[in-house]
């Protein structure tokens, strides 16, 4: 029987910072765990990513402000943030452990 | 406030038939929700795909048979199933609907 990752394993109960875990890295999209603590984004600080991100959330709960609009997530909520939103955490959960996946569309080869 | 769309909604409680929806067809790869009701693999029958293929159990349990090795998933245990690794569903669970989430990495574009 062979023996699995799991994306709910190794999640503290509590972390001062985000946690960012790669769960793999393949040349086409990079997937990645991602566990808050009751952290948001510094003030106006904004993620300006030169690449599409899909997020699904897991557990807990949390808010971005993208370009503006809020969106308030619980878990199964997905989105795909495209390259160039500007976008920020404006809340996750403070009583329990919010997990994220990630995926990370690397941009296209140059050929 | 944006809507948006959840993984774990419109999930009838029984189905004769697995049932297969596209979250996300982005050009390097299409996210997929797969919901099966104790569902296996017709005998004989393997997977063989031509693309990578990431998959994540997110509720109920199943077992995979991957190149004739035993895979038994539990909520949150992932693994990448690579091009070319036959693979079949050996068993899902009775009891419950099982929900996973597939990454089908698109072939690399021709240069």
């Amino acid at each position: 029987m062979k023996s699995l990752a799991n994306l709910f394993a190794d999640i503290p109960e509590q972390s001062s910072q985000e946690l960012f875990s790669t769960l793999l890295d393949h040349p086409h999209c990079r997937i990645e765990r991602i566990v808050s603590y009751g952290q948001s984004s510094p003030d106006e600080f904004w993620y300006n990513q030169t690449w599409d991100e899909w997020v699904l959330l897991l557990q807990g709960s949390s808010e971005l402000n993208v370009e503006g609009q809020m969106v308030k997530l619980v878990p199964g909520d997905h989105l795909l943030i495209k390259s160039g939103q500007k976008h920020r955490v404006t809340h996750t959960d403070q009583n329990q452990p919010t997990v994220w996946l990630a995926i990370h569309f690397n941009e296209p080869a140059k050929c």
